[in-house]
């Protein structure tokens, strides 16, 4: 029997990931030169399909990189000269935050607990902070940030660029890109795909923002700044040799997203993160570990193991069904449970039947 | 008819590529958390078999990275306060230099003709440098560097430390693990793999240096400065969520190659190379564009084609091969071949026949 992994990422891979990859094989797209007319029409291809997938407005920019952990490193570096705002309350909003520290940069942050989201007028960000960092989905925790919440800080805070981590609520959330100027995720999670490639989705702004530092002789990065990775997709290429099998993959994957429709992917996403939660709700030997709805994440379901998390993920694995432990501290504690668009609704329902 | 690509990388796949990907798909392993047990083993695994392969020191450590362009960015951020010194003689030698200049170190450089080696006592390498950058096999131009000059200047210069960039050479080329500190390639050309893993080989020198540097307020990067790959790595892990399926499709390439043998993968190398030398200086239509013996790469193998690269490589392409144009500035003037361990000699022979 083949385990069905409803981790939170590396999770369960698409159905025709295997197809796809030995498509791309017979292809011998794993041979082409990254800089040769194949390459930069598998490039346009995947760029195009994203964009119409995700809704990104045609002024933005795609890269590919490596993470999304890469993701946080460059935007801090091309963004702010000093001072960034976050928003934390779990393991990668604080990491965002540790990034910019390690840089060198002087960031600032305003916390929650775990289980909270943020009442984000609340929030004294300071003056001079150049960029607000806002992990939209925590995966750590399975809390959310709602898009009107982020456009209403935004319009306070209109002089201030605002990055965003969707890793793990793409390509289910809806960014409100006049809200945000730039966002980031990996493929490893909503895409079903292996790990290594990360998208960044980057404006006009982020880009003059970088070339004013690198003007005033900061180091912005080399291969992987801003405008290097402009430069190349300019010409539908990347800085260095990429991976150009997730970058095909990714695109056939978009495609067939497209043909389900995310809207559908949407519904079936609300659906099955309804029935996890009801039951949560229902079943004191689960409690969801985010109390109030608003902040439940419905990509990342969380819930709390008060006889701790090994017997039930032991459980589950029994039954062939792979969910992921709590992330650091809550390791013993939480279970979590990734709802993408490739877990379907049966399994749910034999999950929360093994669970019962 | 499927093409052959005598490109120097991306290049051929391994010939067990398709069943590699496919096995690493059936064992769930595209799945896996990168912060299980599962994961640790087999990265565990892929180290050890590319330390068996490569005689790398047990105290070295192997690190991997998105790409060898990477590599050169972090080896200069963790190794080099402010100068770095550089050999350069073609696109990627100047590549490397190019890197420490946008990274906002003051790096100096001794150059050559694109056609030929070092004379590495003429150099004068300033007493303030502390990394000296050496590019063993320039990809773009197809000059290497001899092992025992390395370590001749090694032994002139044993306060600074030594990086080669081996990309094109490796697994051929035999590093002298006392002459250099660190080491880097990616597995798109003599590992024959879809590109989007970089492998870096540092020994405890850099660490210390990088350690060092970040005392002293410098900005070494976040998630893969040397301090983080090494804690990782201490737990067989990454920092990021890494390219999993290429360190597990590395591991098996690396098995394939022990079990064959490095020494006769050699041998097939040196015999290949020499069939294409032999050709070239007999065929004033494709001369070689190195013309020194010492200096000629065996892995990389540029021509001159004084009727334009296009004819000659349409004529390969319609018989079904495909080598590379020159790099650069030499596009429509050179043709390169690629000579990894799974092109073979029989191709060669009918390449050469189409060109005669």
């Amino acid at each position: 029997m083949n385990n069905i992994y409803f981790t939170v990422g590396p999770t369960q891979t698409h159905p025709k990931l295997g197809e796809y990859l030995n498509e791309g094989l017979e292809k011998g797209i794993y041979s082409i030169s990254h800089r040769g007319k194949q390459f930069g029409e598998l490039f346009t291809h995947t760029v195009s399909s994203l964009k119409t997938l995700l809704n990104i407005p045609p002024d933005f920019h795609v890269f590919f990189i490596g993470s999304a952990t890469e993701g946080m490193e460059l935007i801090l570096e091309n963004c702010v000269e000093n001072k960034s705002f976050h928003f934390v309350n779990g393991a990668f909003s604080k990491r965002f935050f540790q990034t910019a520290q390690g840089l060198r940069k002087s960031p600032e942050k305003h916390e929650a607990p775990a289980d909270e989201g943020f009442d984000m007028h609340k929030a004294s960000i300071p003056a001079d902070a150049e960029l607000v960092c806002l992990t939209q989905n925590e995966t750590s925790t399975g809390v959310k940030i709602d898009m009107p919440d982020i456009r209403a800080l935004r319009l306070k805070h209109p002089d201030k660029l605002f990055a965003i981590d969707v890793v793990s609520s793409t390509p289910y959330a809806t960014v409100d890109y006049d809200a945000v100027d730039c966002s980031f995720f990996s493929v490893q999670k909503g895409f079903g795909m292996p790990s290594g490639l990360g998208v960044l989705i980057v404006n006009d702004k982020c880009i003059k923002k970088s070339e004013k530092l690198h003007a005033k002789g900061i180091n912005i990065g080399s291969f992987h700044n801003f405008p290097a990775l402009l430069k190349s997709a300019g010409k539908n290429q990347t800085p260095e040799t990429p991976n150009t099998m997730a970058i095909y993959v990714l695109g056939r994957i978009c495609d067939s997203y497209i043909k389900y429709g995310l809207e559908k992917i949407r519904t079936d996403t609300d659906l099955k993160a309804k029935l996890l939660y009801a039951f949560l709700d229902n079943n004191p030997r689960y409690p969801a570990f985010v109390k109030k709805e608003p902040w439940r994440s419905k990509t990342v379901i969380v819930a709390e193991t008060p006889e701790g998390s090994a017997p039930v993920l032991k459980r589950l694995a029994d039954n062939g069904f792979i969910v992921g432990a709590g992330y650091g501290e809550f390791k013993d504690t939480h279970i979590r449970i990734g709802n993408f668009p490739m877990h379907k609704v049966s399994d749910v329902k034999e999950i929360l039947n093994i669970l019962k």
